[in-house]
């Protein structure tokens, strides 16, 4: 096993922060509002102007998550990474938009729109997801919320009213710290685990009690300040289902499985009017790249784990009762 | 060329129904609002019970379409697909949402969510995206306004604020029908034109003059009663840009030029618990093939010089105008 | 986990043939030949005739494996799926394109070509790659020794000269038993093993001695007779990456691994002149789905095990020595 | 249209080189040998130990290309392009290994395998395809006869026994050059044309005279030495279906349509053991990516008429006779 970072933590990954914003309200019998929003921040300058490399990877496209179109074909990534409830994706978005271009006047007027990114998982076992709860606002809370402490992790943000192998999950995060010749390079993880059957688990000796629940999903996404560009971050993103697949998911049918990785190295300016871009990229073929492989499959795998162990027995619409993980 | 179908129209294809709602207000010396929405369904029923066979082809990515992901996972639509401003996506992704859980009580509580498709535009040329006056409700309209009849083209629906090659763009649409042992398929094309700049047209003499516009976008819609699974489908899709390829375009870097292609036949029940699906097909190498991907192409190409001759002069924001094409 | 097929081998799904062919030769004392021709025939009959339905997944690509690009256009299958040494493939290549023209005499005359599909792994650790022992007579050979016997596993055939976690790898399979609604599904897997250091290993506890291999790489073939087209077949092939992941493997740069499903059920026949083709397939969205993806994911995971538990210690090239793991 | 290279031909791109071999003989009443290989060399030093960036584009995938999973992986084409006859992918793959291994010793050896590029059209209405007359070594002697004067087109090389809109095509090229702030760069195309019916062709008035050929399919190499990385180049290769529809192709069925780019600019050194590789890249956002992409559309569309113009009528099997095309 690689060394871990600091904390431990996606923020590890200099200046990657993170915020949440948590909504908890019974409303009547069978209503409670159990969800949230969590925004990824690759740096806490304005993300527009100066952009971050990016690739994805669909590993179960039962998703909907917005956004990976241009991030594909750009390699470029421009907003923060919004999570949040399958329901909320369109609020979300425009919460995002919203406080992008007001911190940014030339969005839309005199430069290009912008390209926002929102992922979700469905959390509707426990969260009244039909009402729509969350509104344009949380979104841009949770972007200021964002900060570069150790992440929150279990039930809270996005993650209030995920479950994870028919026991309560959420937000999981994770961080390795590999060495080449004098450099530190951090690679982060930060999950939003809600799959799985008790059954699958191979990391724990769960019971084997059947439970009904829907198939479910996970994002996951990977921040690393090492030096790599968008096909590079591709390949990164998609070792993700190897990281998913030592949990003992087996990736079902509904599972919206989704990586995006990141690089805070060599941003990418908007306003540039000049031809050329420089760049200074790790070789695929040096030892380090394996090194970031294995990085992204461990604190995938350990990201998982933490937002099992990080989170409280939570109680959600219709008085179902979704308990702590018994490890 | 191939046989014109009845209205040279969309809504050739049986079941499929086309509505628009369009905006425009000056509201202030600067700023016009000058957008719309455009919803096309595959058929008349509940779009989530009765889903439809799908599949797309991202010719050119700088774009921000939600809800492909899934598509192309699952091979199937299960909502409207819903054309808007880009700036608009979130508003009409929760409108659109708002729609089908109104009318499928069980999404979210008792069944799974749904994955809605929105394709955008951008019209910030003509329309003050940065106001995002397109509210849920539009969305909402634009579902209610749609019929079987010919579909109004041009400066209409999302169609509003669209320019194509330098002139007045925004929807067009175009037909094509095939005889195939006494059978006829009907091959339908939607698009939302706003790309292109006046010196790459192939298809008429415009004037040369260069103007600084940004480079634009285009959504192109296929609808066919042909019975086609989703990789044919995708087929279909990818041949879009060909389509795209004959008119002049150069699909420039700023463009996002999307093709999403659809067939109202073999449609999938929701709430089926049999572990079968059966389905006939047509086979990829008997000539009817190579037929309806000529028809894709050719309704691509006209569509679009459809859009620019039932467009007419619009004046948006900033004072700007942009005329009707000269042919 | 579920039950094992009848010979816990690819040739528990019925129909489905496998034959090797193996050389091993020590030439002089720097150069052994230690390679060979591993066959997968979907069944017995003529294979461009009676096509399968297939569908192929990229884990990752330092691979060079010749003919998915029409697999995943057309999502058919039409000869024998081949394995070999990396410097084989053209010599495989052109002795199975030479036994279908020999079994079926309209092909390249009166009706279209064929699509050949051979995979590859680097034996030269080993193996004297440079010598270009394979000739297209061992392709043919290794396709005429098929029988649905269970299989020869280790160091045979195609996996003669393959090192896996630093240990003897090569060939190994496993298969798994779902019942639905009194229907038996059986999926079959077949590895060609050829990746991984000692300290990778999560399925046994090897010592950590680092040794100075190249990446390597895994082919993984999934057969099955559960009725699925090449879309779910791809979403199968996509499911190895998380059994890969299981054995503990980085899924490292230089290691091309690629997955490839298909399924005898609903042939495709090609000298077909009406324009239908009926099928019948389950639906992803019924359980049964599920425990196919789990199946793959074990007998990915178990088919590499097995390549190990059943290769002998060989010596190869250079006088090097690859020795059997010890479990 | 933009402004032409010297020589209106591949071989403008500063360094790159092509090659032919050309067989043509009559065997018996039945049979003629009237194919040929065709090689593109990047420039003219060793391919493997200096790389050069790549992306692809398969257009329609009904074709046996090889190579081209390792090229998108890793971004990198350490090869010639070879193109040659359908049957023949096995024999020029094994040739340009054969040339390879021995320019380069210590590929197999001491060092990783090397990926080949081959890729192919069916020439089986003039060539009797099924006598594989091509062998390795006129692999390797296409490669030796590569020099970077004016390219020969039409029935040449790969191209001596293709057909393209029911006339003669094969070999044909065109080039053009980019003015950016005092650099020139230049964009290169070669196709080898076997599609299309003569009804299709919009560049010419072609009698509409219907015969019963095969769907057909064509190669396009784009070259240039403009400093793009794989995801730029990639998106070069895709803007060759734009060109290839403008000639008024459907991209039939039963096509092979396959774009390879490369850049001549920013070399990958094999020997490298220093963790960074340096590059500089034009940024997409720049208006020089759109005239790339338009050199891409008017050299693929030029191209291809090249082929037909400079193509004389040639006899084939069966005394089959196709002709120059009319203009």
């Amino acid at each position: 096993m690689l060394q871990k970072g600091k904390a431990n933590c996606i923020t590890d990954v200099e200046g990657v922060m993170v915020g949440h914003v948590t909504l908890y309200e019974k409303i009547d019998e069978e209503n409670t509002i159990c969800t949230g929003v969590t925004a990824i921040l690759p740096h806490g300058e304005n993300l527009f102007n100066k952009k971050t490399r990016a690739g994805s990877a669909v590993i179960n496209g039962f998703g909907k998550t917005a956004g990976l179109i241009q991030v594909d074909e750009l390699g470029l990534l421009e907003s923060p990474i919004m999570l949040t409830n399958t329901f909320s994706v369109g609020a979300v978005l425009q919460g995002t938009l919203q406080y992008m271009m007001d911190t940014t006047k030339e969005i839309g007027d005199t430069t290009s729109t912008i390209n926002i990114v929102v992922g979700e998982c469905n959390d509707s076992y426990l969260n009244a997801i039909r009402h729509q709860a969350i509104k344009p606002e949380h979104a841009i809370q949770a972007i200021k919320n964002a900060t570069g402490d150790p992440v929150e992790e279990g039930a809270v943000g996005a993650g209030k009213g995920m479950v994870c192998f028919n026991y309560k999950g959420g937000i999981g995060t994770a961080s390795r710290v590999i060495n080449v010749e004098k450099e530190n390079y951090t690679v982060g993880c930060l999950v939003l685990s809600n799959f799985g059957k008790r059954e699958e688990a191979l990391f724990a000796d769960f019971d084997k009690i059947k439970m009904d629940t829907p198939d479910g999903s996970i994002m996951i996404i990977i921040a690393t300040d090492a030096p790599l560009y968008d096909r590079q971050l591709k390949r990164l993103a998609k070792r993700c289902a190897a990281g998913l697949g030592r949990t003992g998911s087996h990736i079902d049918n509904g599972s919206g499985d989704i990586a995006i990785a990141f690089s805070t190295a060599n941003p990418y300016e908007h306003h540039v009017k000049t031809p050329m871009q420089y760049g200074n990229y790790l070789r695929d073929d040096h030892p380090v790249m394996n090194q970031l492989f294995q990085a992204v499959i461990e604190t995938t795998e350990v990201a998982i784990i933490n937002s099992l162990k990080n989170a409280e027995t939570t109680e959600g619409r219709k008085g179902r009762v979704v308990e702590k993980a018994p490890f």
